[in-house]
């Protein structure tokens, strides 16, 4: 009689990228894949996210060499990962071939479910990979990030979702990353999306946990008609992190909602996790509880203190508060885009310009090419004079075509650079290290002999300071801003030495 | 056009009985008292429950002087406290006049809202208490001890709201301390109550946050009517406590449902407890996080931890499984008691006997007391074949009367024996104090003219052991079972050298 809820756990990849910083290493998995396996999930996201970047720079892992692995030890189940759109895994956009080479090589080692985001929300950003994903049979999920602001109604996440699905969608994903999705809206985008795209659309619902209201957003949009929530093993959830896989289940006893899931089996993830958590407390997310003050600054806690740190080491620490009160200017300046990583730090970085030098006196070249669009389209139409000001210090035009349009055909290159490095096997998979990564390739390549490295011992807790929520680190692969003053800026968790001067 | 949720803020009592071991010093908790009156809460439960026994036990503070307090510094709020019904704030039963004196001097010194609870939900036992507070013409809710088995049905937990209002409830509470209510019951119970007891009924809605799911459980009271819910600021929220007060707001924002309170206020106080908390670190609980199985094993954690203790003292730590497979048929024979303090402890201790010894070999005095009704009626039929083995143990019959029934005034006597203590001040309040807590009022009241002592400080670790959700430290005024096997057996904080012999 109940309608079937299905469930995504997350504690393979979002979990410990939300709570440890991405940190658990693959010999810590292990141990709970058949238990995962066989627990009744829908899928189990594993791979992607920010796993590809720590695999290589913090455990000595190979990404792929770790994403066979999951497919051998849950044979029964969808893997699934998380794809920043044109981006693959990386800080900048891919040449379309690129991304057609890694989305055919994840599906070869083993991928199944695909989903598919772009941090500001432009569909044509999304474009290129959702058609490899369809081409290679995989499940593509077309993502909507979710945020609030004036222009981020219901009927327009609605419409985005209308566009996704006309894209070929297998199914559509609210991806609520910063905890902002309260249970109205939750019901009402999710109903939206049903009677405009058809009751036969699978919805698909990942929210974190921050604010603590999240789970009641799971049941709103449970109720509204939502297929699949994403949770995550109890042991490895809350704060930053998601709702407890366990709770779900449990808050759904006695509705018309049931999931499938094997309550004994989810026991025992939990034990193993709970056992295995403490290993980590070096990366442990010093957001702890409940988080609501995001609400109303809009502000993710992370990007706080990114910006306290900022203003710090301009003996400028007193004048936070104005700060805080440029944020929600610069996003509408920026054309209200999501608050997450990149564009958490691009505007929180820029708002701190412009309270120490003047506004718009100074811009970080990220922040030019946001207003010139080389991100690609935001839901708002910019401010015109502050994409003068990107123009002229950029020297470069702003731009409405797709931003990968710009690029030239590069695989043959890349292959060429990544196959010159001492350590490289030959593989494909190689190549798509060296795009992605190609500061950190080199060494990876070098030392991947040596098998994989306990991120726990010897690890200097200065240098593995927790992410924010939601942030991922970043490539080396980005040149500092030159000029006279002298900044830190940290995007995700690598800091770069920004050096500016007012124009 | 919204329906306005009011709000019953935790922190000053209940929050900090289940985080930090009822330690919160009235010093820590004065700074806050401003903003709380402020903030726009229906009431402040400040009083009560744990925290008069932790006043005089660990804090070497007059709780009628915390009382006193509280009322000068929030004048515009309803001081809220938890009053178990015939045991007053002690653990045992008190003869009528004894109850009625200290409801006139709780009221007399500011106290506004009673909330009565009996740990069997035995209406007899919140009768004396409920009829005192009207005569003073304050605020008497009748509560429902919320816990789950074969018999407590919708129904039942609504006939005996039927039955508290007929008592003259001002408000029906349901209290859910070991968080066990799911969202689906929340619903119904509360529908079923407001169509029962007529929809002008005022129903208020108190859980704990231990298993993650009661903040979708107030989402569903508060769509089926609930007029007042619990929760405590988020710096002292979640694990064995309650559901943050500022997920609350957000969690209704955009629903037909409004809470007044203020926000900026809230932040000022989150901000002050978040200070505060981390000097009472050797008090924290020990759980944290979400913990589910409690649905299926219906044995709160703390009590699991109780009984390993008690096995282990025996060599017998292999068994736990036996005694946890016990616990559900001990509770059975019982009547299905609610486990709670003392309940839980009684039963589980019995649990742990049955396997060592054979099934009700042997019996505690406490047991033989609860299978007698010496605590009161249970809502099933207990056991016949126990209730004979616990006559002939404690060589009395069972009682179908009230309990309190069989005591003889009692005023008089506590009264001279109280004024006879060096350090007692002559007023009725230190009579209730000694009456209450004879063992620890002697040394309380020698000492009271020293002030407030600091728990933080010296506090040895291993004797301030983080308490059970819903636990109260015991009194020294119970006395050992004799016999030749010794036990320690722990009620609330207290251990108590148990020596027992088989039958």
């Amino acid at each position: 009689m109940s309608r079937l809820v299905e469930v995504t756990e997350l504690a393979l990849r979002d979990a410990h990228q939300s709570l440890l910083a991405t940190r658990m290493t693959m010999e810590d998995m292990i141990p709970a894949c058949e238990d995962i396996d066989q627990a009744g999930y829908w899928s189990v996201e594993c791979w992607g996210g920010a796993t590809y970047d720590s695999c290589i720079r913090f455990l000595n892992e190979d990404p792929w060499e770790r994403l066979r692995t999951f497919r051998k030890l849950m044979p029964n189940s969808r893997l699934q990962m998380l794809l920043r759109g044109q981006n693959l895994l990386g800080y900048r956009h891919y040449e379309d071939t690129v991304v057609d080479r890694f989305v055919d090589k994840s599906a070869e080692n083993g991928m199944d479910v695909f989903r598919v985001f772009d941090a500001l929300n432009d569909p044509r950003n999304l474009k290129r990979a959702m058609e490899a994903v369809r081409r290679t049979g995989k499940w593509a999920e077309g993502t909507i990030c979710y945020t609030t602001s004036p222009l981020h109604t219901v009927d327009k996440f609605v419409e985005l979702a209308q566009r996704l699905k006309e894209m070929g969608s297998a199914s559509i994903c609210i991806k609520d990353m910063a905890a902002l999705l309260r249970p109205q809206p939750a019901f009402d985008i999710v109903r939206g999306i049903k009677e405009k795209c058809g009751e036969d659309t699978i919805v698909h619902v990942h929210v974190h946990s921050t604010t603590g209201v999240t789970l009641v957003s799971l049941m709103k949009a449970i109720e509204a008609g939502a297929d699949i929530v994403d949770t995550s093993i109890s042991s490895l959830s809350l704060g930053p992190g998601q709702n407890p896989t366990e709770a779900l289940v449990e808050m759904l006893e006695g509705t018309g909602y049931t999931t499938k899931l094997d309550k004994s089996r989810l026991l025992k993830i939990k034990d193993h996790f709970a056992q295995v958590r403490p290993r980590y407390a070096d990366f442990e997310s010093k957001i702890v509880g409940v988080e609501t003050e995001i609400f109303d600054s809009q502000i993710p806690g992370g990007m706080i203190s990114n910006m306290e740190s900022q203003l710090k080491q301009q003996g400028a620490a007193d004048r936070l508060k104005e700060v805080l009160a440029e944020v929600p200017k610069v996003r509408k300046d920026a054309g209200y885009p999501p608050l997450v990583t990149p564009s958490s730090q691009i505007v929180g970085t820029q708002a701190v310009f412009n309270v120490l030098m003047g506004r718009y006196k100074t811009l970080t070249g990220e922040f030019a090419d946001l207003m010139l669009g080389y991100y690609g389209e935001t839901i708002a139409e910019r401010n015109p004079d502050v994409i003068a000001a990107a123009e002229n210090h950029a020297k470069k035009p702003s731009i409405t075509i797709r931003p990968a349009d710009l690029l030239k055909p590069e695989w043959e290159a890349l292959d060429k650079a990544a196959k010159a490095l001492p350590g490289n096997e030959g593989a494909d998979e190689d190549t798509l290290t060296y795009a992605m990564f190609p500061n950190v390739a080199p060494k990876f390549f070098a030392q991947r002999a040596e098998g994989p490295k306990d991120p726990c011992k010897g690890a200097a807790p200065a240098s593995t300071a927790p992410e924010n929520p939601g942030s991922k680190p970043a490539d080396d692969g980005k040149g500092p801003i030159t000029g006279p003053v002298t900044y830190d800026v940290r995007l995700g968790d690598k800091t770069h030495k920004v050096t500016v001067q007012p124009a």
